[in-house]
C-alpha cells in the first residue's frame, strides 16, 4: 500500500476506480494520466450536442478537473503512459516537461478504444469526421452552425484553432454518414436536425445488426420515413475530395457531400499493454478475470480496452459500452482498496434511439452466434403493445427472442418501438443474469397498468410464443 | 374427460383457462357460468373510461360473447352459480330459465371480488358509488356529461335505466373520493379531468400504503399541485343526504358533494366454496397449491377470489389485480387438459398512474412488513434521473428499496417519478422472481444511452446505496 493506485485513463473506467479506492482508502495515492484534455465525459452523449439538444460539451462531463482534484485524486491531464514494466511495477509517461517513470502498487489499464477509420482514404480532408473525440463534436456542430450562432460555445478544452476553422467554412447541405451501426443511426437523427440531406451507407444489409432483423427493418423505415436515403449492402470505397470532403464514391455511383460521419466500429488501445506482455483475448481486448485482473501482478483493465465475461456463455466477450465500463472500474477501485469485488457479467445489453423509436438489445440474439455459442437456438417475433390497446398512446412494439430448444434457457432478445419501449429490455437482462428459462421468464411478476402496459407485457409475449415454440421441438 | 370443464366466472381468470383448454384440447366441454352480462372486461380500464380518455365500455372488453362463443367455449351470461358438491362433481346454477345442477370433471372458481363499502351509511344515495361493476362506471360518466354529451354510449351490456336515470340528473361540481389506494388515485385523476372541485378521504396517513412513503408523499404532492384536497388520517363518518348525496361527514366537519367514490378495498367472493369445504387461506381468499388446485379434489381457483404463492416469502399469499389472474387462469386452463403447468408465484408488483407522476412496486417494501415475515430488514430511499442529467424531458425518480441484512436477498422496492418511470419496477419484479441479492441487483448489466437512462439506472442506484447499508451492518 505503500506505492500509489495509478490510473491510465480519465474516463469512466478509470475515475470510477479512482473515486472508489480513495472513498474506501483516504490515505492511498492515487495518480491518474489522462493523455487528452477532457476527462470524465459521456462519449455516447456526442451526437446529442451535435444535434442541439445538449447545449454544451461541458454539459456532457460528469466531474470536472476540479472536483476529481477535490476527491484527493491527483489528476495529470495531457499525460500518456506508453510504456509499462510490470516486473518493475512501473509505467512510462509522457508529459508536457517530458518523460518519466511513475511506480505503481496497483495499476489499472482504462486506456478504452479508437475509431476504426474503415478501408479508405479520404478521412483527412475538411469536413470528415469520425466521433470517438468531443474535438470531432465540437468540429461538427461548428460546421453546422451558422457563423453568427452562439450555439457553439468555447471551452478551454477545446480545440479552439479546430473550432474556428470549421466556424468559418460554408455549412454542408447533404451528409453521408458510413456504418449503421449506434453512431449512425443516432448522427442521422441529429444530422436530420440540421435541415441535412442524409445519406446513410451501411455494408452488412441491415441497420444494428446485433439487434437482429426485426429491429433492423423498423429502424430502416423509421429512417426512411424521415427522409434519411438508407443504403444496406452498400460499401463505400472513397471519400473525394480536394481540401474538402466533396463526394462519397459507392461502386459506379457517387453522392456530393460536404461532411462525412464515419462509424464503423472501434479498436481497443492495447499496445503498451501488449507490448508489456499482458495477456490479449481472442477479441483483441485485455483478457481480464472476474476481478478485472490481467495475467500480470497488480495490473487490471476495465472499460473500452477489456474484455469481460458474458451473462449467457460464461465465456469472455468485448462489449465496450458505458455502464459496464463503469461498474467494472467501480469494482476494481474497491478490490485494490482492499475488499475484492467482481466487476460482474456483461449482458451485452445495449439501447438506442432512431429519431421516434427506440431499440434495445440484450444477450444472443441471433441464432448464427448462439449456434457459434454451443445453443441449438429457437427464436420468434411477435407484436404486443406499449399500454393497453384502448388507452392514448399506444404504441405497437416488436420483441424478437431466442433461447436454446434442449433447456429452455433465454439467451437474449430485441425490442423496438416507439413510447419508450427500449427500456423493457432491461426486465430480459435482468433474467439473462440470473439464467432463467423462457417458461419462467413468462411467469414474471410484470407491472400491469392500462397507461402503462397492456396486461401481458411485450416481453411476457414474446416469452409465451417462444415457450411454446420450444416446448413443440 | 367425459365430464366438462365448468369455470365459475367469465373475467380474466375463467376465460383465460377456458380458451386455453379448448385450444389443448379441442374436443373437451367447456362451459363458462358468468352471473352477470359483462365478460372479458379490463377493471383496470374503468377509471380511464369515467375519465373520457377511452370512448366506449366496450373497449375496455378483450373478447365479445361472439368471439368465446367462436373458440367453442359454451358461455352462460346472467347465470349465478350458487352451491358446489365437490363429492358429486357438481354445481347448482340459478339461470333465467330456473336452477339446475351442471356436473364437471375440472371446476374452476373464478368469482372474483366484490368491493367493500366502509363503515359508513349513505351508499344507497343516489351519486354514491363504489367502482367494480360497468354499470357503476356507465353511471359515473352519465352524471358527469351534459344530457347532450355523445360520449354515454348505450352498449346492450349497460343498465340503461340507471344510465338514463343518471344522465337525467344534474352534474355535480364537487366530488368526495374515500380511500386513498389504487381506485382513489385513479380516480382522482378521472374527475379532475371533468373539473370537478375533489376531495380524497385516506383514513391511513398516507396514500397507496403498499407503495411505501416516499411514493406515498410523492403521490400526494403531485394530486396537491393538480388541485385536489387530499385529506389523509382522516376517516369518513358518513355519506349524507335524502335521495341524492348531499354531503362527507368527517369528524366536526363536512364537504359538500354530489358524487361520492368510495374505493376502500375488496373482499373475495368465496361463500358458496367455503360452504362446501373448499379451505380459504388466511386472508379469507380461496387456499391453493403451486397448480392453483384447491383442496377438494378436479376444483382449482384463481383470479381475485384466490391466494398464490408469494416470490418473496414463499407464503400464500392474496394480491388481487390483473396479470396474476390472467396468467393463473391459462395455467390451470393448461393443466386441465392435461399438462400440468405451475401457476407462477406473484411478486406483488403494481404500477399506477397519478397525473403526470407513475408509480410502481414490487415484493416488500415496508419494513414492519418484512419484520413480520421473518426477514431482517433494511431500507433506503434514493434520487435518480429518468435519463442522463443534460437529456431533455429527463425527470426525478425516487427508488426506495428494501433488502434481508443478513442474507443480502432483495425483499422489495418502490419507484415513483414522471417520465414513465413506473414501469422500472419490472426490473426489480424479475430479481425478486429469480431471488437475487442486492449486490447481484448492482451488476446487473441495464440498458443505458442519454435519451433513456443515466449511465446508473436509478434502480441500480438504490441497490448500490442499500448494498452499502447492508454490508456496513
Amino acid at each position: 500500500m505503500s506505492e500509489p493506485f495509478v490510473v491510465v485513463g480519465g474516463d469512466a473506467a478509470g475515475l470510477s476506480a479512482a473515486s472508489k479506492c480513495k472513498r474506501e482508502q483516504p490515505d492511498r495515492e492515487v495518480i491518474v494520466f489522462e493523455r487528452g484534455r477532457w476527462v470524465s465525459y459521456a462519449h455516447c452523449g456526442m451526437p446529442y450536442y451535435i444535434e442541439g439538444k445538449v447545449d454544451t460539451l461541458g454539459d456532457l462531463t460528469s466531474l470536472t478537473p476540479e472536483e476529481i482534484a477535490d476527491r484527493g485524486i491527483d489528476l495529470r491531464r495531457e499525460h500518456e503512459v506508453v510504456g509499462l514494466d510490470p516486473d518493475a511495477k512501473t509505467v512510462t509517461v509522457e508529459g508536457p516537461d517530458g518523460t518519466f517513470e511513475q511506480a505503481y502498487g496497483d495499476l489499472l489499464l482504462g486506456t478504452g478504444a479508437r475509431a476504426l477509420t474503415g478501408p479508405f482514404d479520404g478521412l483527412d480532408l475538411d469536413g470528415a469526421f469520425t466521433l470517438h473525440h468531443m474535438d470531432s463534436a465540437a468540429a461538427i456542430r461548428a460546421y453546422l452552425a451558422s457563423p453568427e450562432d452562439p450555439a457553439v460555445v468555447r471551452d478551454e478544452r477545446v480545440d479552439a484553432d479546430l473550432v474556428a476553422h470549421y466556424t468559418d467554412l460554408e455549412p454542408p447541405e447533404r451528409a453521408a454518414i458510413v456504418g449503421g451501426g449506434y453512431v449512425g443511426v443516432e448522427m442521422a437523427e441529429a444530422l436530420s436536425a440540421h435541415g441535412l440531406d442524409i445519406h446513410l451507407f451501411q455494408r452488412p444489409d441491415q441497420l444494428l445488426p446485433p439487434f437482429g432483423d426485426a429491429v433492423g427493418e423498423a429502424v430502416a423505415e423509421e429512417l426512411d420515413r424521415q427522409g434519411v436515403d438508407v443504403h444496406t449492402a452498400t460499401e463505400v470505397d472513397a471519400i473525394e475530395g480536394d481540401d474538402r470532403v466533396e463526394r462519397v464514391r459507392y461502386g459506379e455511383e457517387s453522392v456530393d457531400v460536404g461532411l462525412v460521419v464515419v462509424g464503423v466500429g472501434i479498436r481497443p488501445n492495447v499496445e503498451f499493454a501488449a507490448e508489456a506482455g499482458v495477456d490479449l483475448g481472442e477479441s483483441g481486448a485485455i483478457a481480464t478475470d472476474e476481478y478485472g485482473r490481467t495475467n500480470r501482478e497488480s495490473v487490471y483493465a476495465a472499460g473500452d480496452c477489456a474484455e469481460d465475461r458474458h451473462a449467457v456463455t460464461g465465456e469472455p466477450a468485448w462489449v465496450p459500452l458505458g455502464l459496464t465500463a463503469n461498474r467494472a472500474g467501480r469494482a476494481i477501485g474497491q478490490t485494490v482498496a482492499g475488499e475484492p469485488t467482481p466487476t460482474g457479467d456483461i449482458a451485452g445489453t445495449a439501447v438506442v434511439k432512431a429519431f421516434d423509436l427506440g431499440a434495445g438489445r440484450a444477450g444472443i440474439v441471433d441464432e448464427a452466434r448462439a449456434r457459434d455459442a454451443g445453443f441449438d437456438p429457437v427464436s420468434r417475433t411477435i407484436e404486443g403493445s406499449s399500454r393497453s390497446g384502448y388507452y392514448p398512446g399506444a404504441a405497437e412494439m416488436t420483441v424478437t427472442m431466442t433461447a436454446d430448444r434442449e433447456t429452455g434457457q433465454v439467451l437474449g432478445a430485441a425490442v423496438v418501438g416507439a413510447d419508450r419501449a427500449a427500456k423493457r429490455i432491461d426486465t430480459v437482462a435482468t433474467a439473462l443474469d440470473a439464467g432463467l428459462t423462457v417458461d419462467e421468464l413468462e411467469r414474471l411478476d410484470l407491472g400491469y397498468a392500462p397507461p402503462f402496459s397492456p396486461v401481458w407485457d411485450p416481453v411476457l409475449v414474446a416469452a409465451k410464443v417462444l415457450g411454446g415454440a420450444v416446448d413443440a421441438e
